[in-house]
């Protein structure tokens, strides 16, 4: 196997860049387990400074991804697998609509166009978000929710699935769009995402850091911790196409929690004087984008692939410290 | 009012075209009614031979779509509504993949980002499909049925109705996606759109030349009139943004006819022997397709807006067989 990640120097990129090289395998298109002998990341800057970078099956492709000759030079035939992360983020689609359409819907159909012409069609994993939904939404969605975007960064998600199906019914590729849950906690700094204050309001009080939190206490979040998100995206990757049916969509697992609740969590787990860290202040355009989302998927089709969620909130906190100390 | 049709050569086009210009206005995004000064046919080809083509008000840009300059032609910065009806149809972009999405998409697309450059935000009018919609659906699709097209064009259409609502909410554009049922009885020559059996199993035999129908007696279609497509086009532009709520897309209301059903309104209508000039070859390619399609809306927010269907398919009949002998 020949595995191409894009936003592979991205947090996300290298979890699973990370992961893929413990386990060793993939199953391919054809339903075949096999062994995974290079490993590209493509994105923007390299990768640095990680002990499994040395690893001989590892390269690294930099440069824009928007740019179709970057593309071409890391999609060489050998390639059987393709993960897109790559992204620009809610917060920046927003407030650029054209870079987000430059990213999110050219650059991933440039993709899709050169996977397409490799020889034999590749699984391919789109990650989608679950801003493809917005508006007046139900308690819990399901499977069948209408795609109702009220932000350009879901918009363009949703482009980005209806080709990843309908380029999958015609064979051209074995896509799968995976609808990640906000994912919490993210380490390094704050992004432009408009969730990047998810992360912030746990990961900079436990670095002694104080943290603002921009939208509303009650303001709840369908989230998911990094590790989940990993184990989600390869049972993604590894599904059968058989199980798929007529789109290629799939709302991954996730909890809900509530922003004030979050911060309960950090309190029980890492102290009072942690939690105090955490002020309040509102950012309407934040918080507009956020109660947009979804609370919460029946997420049947995932459950029944084999995906799970996180068990509570306080238990992502804990793998966080966790992996802090392992650092 | 400037008013731009793409497609305007096309049967749909020339007949909204000369529906615009008897009616004399239409509301601007303002939601003030004002004169049309300027009619703008876009299109491959130059329409001709009709004599409202003579009216002062009328010009044509004739070229490419998907030539980005020709668009900029058409869109001086005098045009406050654009109709986007020019499509690649529905066999054709399955049958070619890349055509449909350099024209259903590409096209669209750049007529999107040049009427968002224009001073004030115009009306755009986009004409979605019913093929957005495909798979395992309910015998009544709701408003808020989710989109799973089960083809290229259809897919490309729900594209195009994301980019059209996202657009509309941030205030670039006044968009409003109508999905419009078969339109039958369309006069001329047979298309590539796997639908185009519907118009000849009607047209040809009132014309006394053989039609042969591809699909299954007992396929039934959410078909409607090509006058009755005007109207509710027109009724689409006129509508405030005010009352689109959060997504730009309609289901336009139409009529449930089964394919042997229309044979037998032409034999009513027409009589046994130009019935009997229809015979049937199942093609499984068109019959999948179009089986694949929604069999009837609820439609109740085209309804709310003023939309309308035929009352039924005697009266399509009868209104074609009335067209023809007035030309």
């Amino acid at each position: 196997m020949r595995v191409v990640i894009t936003g592979g120097a991205g947090f996300l990129g290298r979890l699973l860049a990370q992961r893929l090289l413990e386990r060793g395998e993939l199953t391919d298109a054809r339903g075949t387990p096999r062994g995974i002998d290079e490993l590209v990341l493509v994105d923007m800057i390299a990768a640095e400074g990680e002990a499994w970078l040395t690893d001989p099956r590892v390269s690294q492709v930099t440069g824009d991804i928007g740019v179709r000759a970057l593309l071409a030079q890391a999609l060489t035939p050998a390639t059987t697998s393709i993960f897109h992360l790559a992204a620009v983020v809610s917060g920046q689609a927003e407030a650029d609509f054209d870079i987000g359409m430059r990213v999110n819907v050219d650059a991933t159909r440039t993709l899709l166009d050169l996977t397409r012409q490799l020889p034999a069609p590749p699984k391919f994993v789109f990650t989608s978000s679950i801003a493809v939904f917005g508006g007046a939404l139900p308690q819990v969605l399901p499977d069948d929710q209408i795609l109702t975007p009220q932000g350009s960064y879901g918009a363009q998600k949703a482009m980005g699935e209806l080709l990843v199906s309908d380029m999958s019914r015609r064979g051209m590729i074995d896509g799968r769009s995976l609808r990640l849950p906000t994912i919490t906690v993210r380490p390094g700094k704050p992004n432009k995402a408009a969730s990047s204050f998810a992360s912030g309001i746990i990961r900079e009080p436990i670095a002694g850091v104080d943290a603002v939190c921009p939208v509303h206490p009650e303001t709840a979040m369908w989230v998911q911790s990094p590790p989940r998100v990993i184990d989600n995206l390869i049972i993604g990757h590894e599904a059968p196409a058989s199980a798929l049916h007529t789109t290629r969509s799939i709302s991954v697992p996730g909890i809900t929690v509530a922003v004030r609740d979050m911060v309960s969590s950090l309190a029980r787990v890492a102290g009072d004087t942690v939690a105090a860290r955490v002020s309040w202040h509102l950012d309407p355009t934040i918080d507009r984008l956020v109660s947009s989302w979804p609370l919460a998927f029946a997420a049947d089709r995932g459950r029944m692939l084999g995906m799970t969620a996180d068990a509570d909130f306080d238990d992502i906190v804990r793998a966080y410290i966790a992996t802090q100390r392992r650092t």
